[in-house]
């Protein structure tokens, strides 16, 4: 069986849980930024509501120019004023050679564009983050940008910065 | 109170109730990708579990440089075969107009350098998304591509490629 028959099966019980109708802006005014990593089930771990935050997430929770323009959106058009980043442990952006690996991607014949170095240490990471996060101009509200370390193992959110 | 305060509260009690480590390689060997709506609750609506499945999440869940970039760390650093890319109802992108949003933000003196139009209808947005990813040949896996659109005023979540 395809994973996807497995979503299906699972949305239709869902469905009679589901609170109804809630505003497209985030009730928390808050967007968090984290890594697409398997083991971070964000409304859980937060304690979010539907409706609550928007949620940003790729490879390694790294502040591309494609989270700098989603919060730019989220905060100039649906009126967030928050933002909390999260990298976390046992990360597989850590030691991550990015120059190698669009060095094989470039093989396919479709040169990468980008250039999103990995990282060692997740909180040390955490701190550039939120240094790029304040730094960028299309923001309006840059004052409340917070940092956190998520630990993989055990479920627990770590304020860092 | 800070938004983030409510975060670390409900955290604290989320470590009791969390299942311990798991590997970062996907069981179901899957990558969702979909927008950073508000109302997207993505590991109950899809009955997913710790560990299950890469969430990749930006503005209007579209498929960005940064979002392919992502998923060839999750097909060939961490042995993903599958995609799922949702679309919503009630998208803030549904109408966007980028072209004028990039001249808004232009005039903080940094220019963006991306080309992220909006859409129009989110099924059809499906199609193109599924298509571009069917297009990347950075994925070693791209036959098993699903599109779907999730219902955000019902939780419903419908196959539409």
């Amino acid at each position: 069986m395809s994973a996807v028959d497995e979503l299906l099966r699972a949305n239709a019980e869902y469905v009679a849980t589901f609170p109804g109708p809630r505003p497209k802006e985030p009730r928390l005014r808050l967007a968090v930024v984290s890594c697409m990593d398997s083991r971070i089930d964000m409304f859980a771990a937060l304690g979010l509501g539907i409706g609550d935050a928007h949620i940003l997430r790729n490879g390694g929770g790294l502040i591309t120019e494609d989270v700098l323009r989603s919060l730019a959106i989220s905060q100039r058009a649906l009126g967030t004023t928050e933002v909390a980043i999260l990298h976390h442990t046992d990360c597989g952006m850590t030691g991550f050679d990015d120059t190698a690996f669009r060095a094989e991607l470039a093989q396919t014949g479709q040169t990468p564009g980008w250039d999103v170095p990995g990282f060692t240490d997740p909180a040390d990471q955490v701190r550039r983050s939120v240094q790029r996060v304040r730094e960028c101009p299309w923001l309006p509200a840059r004052d409340a940008v917070h940092g956190f370390v998520f630990d993989v193992a055990a479920g627990r959110l770590a304020a860092v910065a």
